[in-house]
């Protein structure tokens, strides 16, 4: 801090930083993301750097200009490890440009007059050597600071640019599950970020660099709020500090959204009702969506959970979730706001298939909602499993605009202790083929609307940040923030290419790094179905915490809150039967996919116990018999993180050491509760099958009443 | 981290970096807390420093030893700049010598020979030249070199050194209130740092560098769990948690301790009862210490908080505080831990004044606990109040062993948000004087021991830290936690001082930096006082949360819950009389303490009303009537705090941009509370004395019905 009172420079500071082979975890903390700008490590493709990127030109004011400007400012300092010119005048010497169309010299305009680009999107080109940023608004200068640096980062050739790139996807959004008093529902990386006692007044630092992270990914909306929500945060005095984040989140183009307790007309209101064909609870709603408006000119809107697992709703007042979204939609829409309304929905009053009721209370309301009402849809029918079959809802409403609802937090899929590469589940449910519209209706062409021809788009994302240092708990979970924002922005990418990149950002361009790192990402999402739940098995994990096996649970009051409402298991065998013989979900999907999943010679055996109940000596194609077969996914899970183990051991090279001996504990633990998983559910199933467990299979440590035995009434996220 | 595979050293890596004019907040989060060693900036003393120290001898090998190697190492290379040597073999090349006293040479050990090193002391001192670090223990070595490198830091000159310095109190310990679930009772700065569900595999660097924070100002005990307590820690699985955390602070010196909930023999036990003279208890609670001692060797023993506030305890059984606090006692005894007993105690059921409760309780027990049994006592007989007068425990059980319990974390202080330099108000207690034993009767020797000639002494903080990047929420807090450290170390040392050296370690050396800093330290507390409780007034916060005020709650169902009970205001005037006309809680005082706190003539105006019910036309002996000094009060509080603005305003040349804009903006919101203080309990006041504000006090802005309709059911910390 003494620096710079010694050094008197306005802009840059040089210092010597000694290190100790002891250091605190300043460094090492993460903190900075895959935005811990280094100097390029590659001696030669540092010096084409900086040959090639002396001077910058970059006019125009705004608020969003001028945090592009700093960005790349910060960006090219640290990874050229020089001082590159900036000048907001003066374009003769540059050697690279940033600058709106309208801003660039007519030639270059002239030159790239053809080129279209798309809202919210840049163009990277090239214009007699000198690299050209541009974009027609703002915020596309900022998104393209933002991937030019990427390109840097991850040592990409700068010759021959030629990058057009726009979202394909309108509302890019994080959804944060955070309570008013600081807890966060399913959160494992510490508090909630909003310091609400401290807003409006202080904008913390976080606030900030969260934008910016988010900016980089293309991320460009956030609901601050749990869906199980709260009416307090519609109160005024709230408003003013919503209004203080948006604020501070708007020139990184990104928009507030908050959820809206539907019963806040009482809560908040003093109405005795909530029906929203009351014209006094739709004007309550007028009144104070124009409210938060006078307060957040750019306010994004709802996100809404109403009639879902106790939250209250239009059902309440005999209305449906169409009375309901559009009263909201009416109150927003002279705003330009939205209403993402969840179709996340079953009831303890329904006796049929869980995986059905959504699709069943949803599709007739097809067509009946309001232009700016979303409905948002998990990605499977169930709830965030490790792996689930897309959500029969994808493409069966074409009229009315899809969000997909994302987790990124790992719920089900091991907190923040297990090391998962979700844009993997992710890419897999949105290269799915729905074949609503025949072959090639993809879920991803439901979402951004090119299907169905929507005029809007949308998703969202279950955030997994958290006040922890390093945001997300696990350092590798940052991928699935950051994975999370690329698919978002084309969610036609592939996910090893950005697992690639992350890695790459994140900590080496060494290909002896990249390269098993990104097999071993790939590969990390089918090790925790394997040993948590293969073959289309799902919900077998313990009770309200969700922390480890539970495939035993089956005495809560709601039946299909019990993981034996899942798996079935019996002496006979196991598995859910999905077919017409059963529940008849397959029925929910259009005829080439329920053939497929519905014909045991067809289904995937990835997806097999979710839709057949099979004995225990069912063939599988690979030769097995069905127990044999689950018991070697289950040890294969195992073998898988064991595998992982052993590659991060050979990552020191490449890795800082606190850095490298964090995520080697996480992997400890992350192998001990593969194993638990593979014995407890083994041992229990075991019970029913009465079958020796298969060669090659690991028996189990403990009884099954060990693991019955075992409880975590403080496991995070509750 | 490519910068390691480049240069491939070991120890030492050295490397630029550039630092845009904005950058991440990495830098400048204050999580290096006043361990964020940075190169000496004064040339001259730099350059003495450089030639003073050129290479270290450091022999021996133990856990602590290498810890207190590697901070000295990391010590010097930063605040020097240059890479210093460092042998454990080669003593004769040697500028600093760190060694235990038999490591010495036969030469140096006879020339130190007379200088008797108390237990966990160390030595700092000259021989031919070379400066000596010395101790008894590998604790005091550690102890010495946190000192050495705080002298550096502070740029204090190293010719002449003789510093002869132990701890004045035995067990110096922060207790946490942290909760099982991650949240923190009363805390304000994010979430508890225990990531109970990561351990025991996975140790988070927070902890070693919390251990290091508080190895570094002597803190050596650390109890983990919140005293309104769960018995869950208790379980083997929590204990194999609690056991890998006390592996981490084991080399720092720092012994873990519990809250053991008084019913844990029912609750987790399967008995049917925690009657402390049923011999089955005697025997569970035997069984469970031994099973902690197998697995924790040296853990420290109990922290109890027994029928107080719900919380269960021996009264349940008919029983004493002697009996259940015995009862723990005698099972920790053979293991040499202890138990710290809480005086915290009032009870609905009593209608005396809550002031005098504690001490009625506790007192005729004097000398029948064991002698390992502590009765911890809070400073004030109240509740951690910006002011009270020292507990009249301390002094009137000379044959108990008395802690006292300060609280650092600010509950009724102004949360995180609130600049308040503490030290100030734990010297005023430590240096109040009892007359227990005549004059010279201060409580800190009641506390260290020295009065009453006991052979253990301890102290406890509550603590303020949390997972906020910066630890304690507010960057100024950290002083707090550094500050109660220092008192623990030595009760005696001025407040001052302590200020001096953390500002020095924490931001600057710079004379106009400190001098000004110190003093605005020095004064936040009195600020505190006035514009929240001036002259003596107490516990007017609003319920609950304690957040703002709330002098007009007066319908809760425990009178002693409700302001009203302690201010006493009405028409006739303001105060609590506890003198012989009132609840006589002045008895219990030593007789010239009593006569002092009795005779309006001589009771401080700092403490009238604590004391004094009285008129609001009374004039004090500054001429002023009691209703219009409150108002003066009010108004030099707020004034205070814009004084404080105005300084922190000139500091910028001595702090960075981003650390110092963010106490800026706490400034502010003190201000916006302060005022809110002023105005809501003057408004209120108002009604009962029904006086015109006094001339010099700005006017309060809202009404008082304003006032009483804010509500902040989610503020922090409940």
């Amino acid at each position: 801090m003494k620096i710079i009172k010694m050094l008197h420079q306005r802009h840059v500071l040089i210092f010597l930083l000694l290190l100790g082979y002891y250091t605190t975890a300043l460094s090492q903390s993460g903190y900075g993301l895959w935005l811990d700008y280094k100097k390029v490590s590659n001696a030669a493709i540092l010096s084409q750097y900086q040959k090639q990127i002396q001077s910058v030109y970059f006019p125009g004011e705004s608020e969003t200009l001028d945090r592009a400007r700093e960005e790349l400012e910060l960006g090219l300092n640290t990874l050229l490890g020089t001082r590159v010119n900036f000048s907001s005048t003066d374009s003769n010497k540059a050697s690279l440009t940033v600058a709106k169309f309208d801003d660039l010299t007519p030639k270059t305009q002239k030159k790239f007059g053809k080129i279209e680009i798309a809202s919210q999107g840049y163009y990277i080109g090239h214009d007699d050597g000198n690299i050209i940023i541009t974009a027609k608004e703002d915020i596309g200068i900022l998104y393209g600071v933002f991937n030019f640096i990427r390109l840097l980062q991850t040592e990409q050739p700068l010759e021959n640019l030629a990058l057009l790139d726009a979202p394909k996807i309108d509302l890019r959004i994080l959804n944060h599950w955070d309570n008013l008093d600081g807890t966060i529902e399913r959160g494992y990386a510490g508090k909630s970020l909003w310091k609400w006692q401290k807003l409006p007044t202080y904008i913390d630092q976080r606030y900030i660099d969260y934008a910016r992270a988010n900016a980089s990914v293309g991320i460009n909306g956030t609901v601050l709020t749990n869906v199980n929500a709260n009416a307090w945060v519609l109160t005024p005095s709230y408003i003013e500090k919503v209004a203080a984040l948006a604020d501070t989140f708007r020139p990184y183009g990104i928009k507030v959204y908050l959820t809206a307790r539907f019963s806040a007309p009482i809560e908040i209101g003093g109405l005795s009702t909530a029906d929203p064909l009351d014209p006094k609870v739709q004007q309550w709603w007028k009144t104070k969506v124009e409210h938060i408006y006078s307060k957040i000119p750019d306010f994004g809107g709802f996100l809404v959970k109403a009639n879902s697992e106790g939250q209250p709703g239009p059902q309440n007042y005999g209305r449906t979730h169409v009375d309901g979204a559009n009263m909201m939609a009416d109150a927003l829409a002279p705003h330009h706001g939205v209403v993402l309304w969840r179709a996340f929905v079953y009831s303890e009053h329904d006796a049929t298939d869980r995986a059905k009721q959504a699709y069943a209370e949803f599709v007739p309301m097809d067509g009946k909602f309001k232009e700016n009402v979303i409905l948002q849809v998990k990605n499977g029918a169930i709830d965030f499993q490790p792996r689930e079959p897309f959500h029969p809802i994808f493409g069966a409403m074409p009229k009315t605009a899809l969000a997909m609802e994302f987790q990124i937090t790992q719920e089900y899929l091991g907190f923040s202790t297990h090391l998962v590469f979700l844009p993997k589940l992710y890419q897999e449910v949105l290269q799915a083929d729905t074949y609503q519209q025949g072959k090639g209706s993809l879920v991803a062409k439901v979402i951004d609307g090119s299907l169905d021809n929507h005029s809007i788009s949308a998703i969202s994302g279950v955030s997994n940040i958290g006040s922890d240092l390093n945001w997300t708990g696990h350092p590798f979970a940052q991928a699935n923030w950051y994975g999370y924002g690329r698919l978002a922005w084309d969610p036609y990418l592939d996910s090893a290419t950005i697992a690639e990149e992350w890695l790459r950002s994140t900590y080496s361009n060494c290909e002896n790094f990249v390269a098993p790192m990104t097999r071993l990402l790939i590969t990390s999402r089918e090790a925790v179905v394997n040993y948590m739940t293969p073959l289309g098995l799902h919900h077998i994990m313990d009770t309200d915490h969700h922390y480890g096996p539970g495939p035993w649970v089956s005495e809560l009051p709601r039946p299909e809150w019990n993981p034996t409402y899942y798996h079935k298991a019996d002496a006979s065998g196991i598995g859910f039967d999905r077919t017409k013989q059963g529940s008849d979900a397959i029925s929910q999907y259009a005829d080439p996919v329920a053939k497929k999943f519905g014909q045991l010679d067809q289904v995937p055996d990835k997806l097999l116990l979710w839709f057949h109940h099979l004995p225990w000596d069912y063939k599988l194609s690979n030769g097995h018999t069905l127990w044999n077969s689950i018991g070697l996914h289950y040890q294969k899970g195992v073998d898988q993180v064991r595998e992982m183990q052993k590659v991060w051991a050979q990552m020191t090279p490449y890795v800082e050491p606190l850095d490298h001996k964090q995520v080697s504990m996480l992997l400890n633990i992350q192998l001990q509760e593969a194993i638990w998983w593979k014995d407890a559910c083994m041992s229990y199933f075991h019970e029913h099958s009465k079958l020796p467990f298969p060669k090659g299979m690991e028996k189990p440590k403990h009884s099954l009443k060990y693991y019955k035995s075992l409880k975590h009434p403080y496991a995070p996220g509750i």
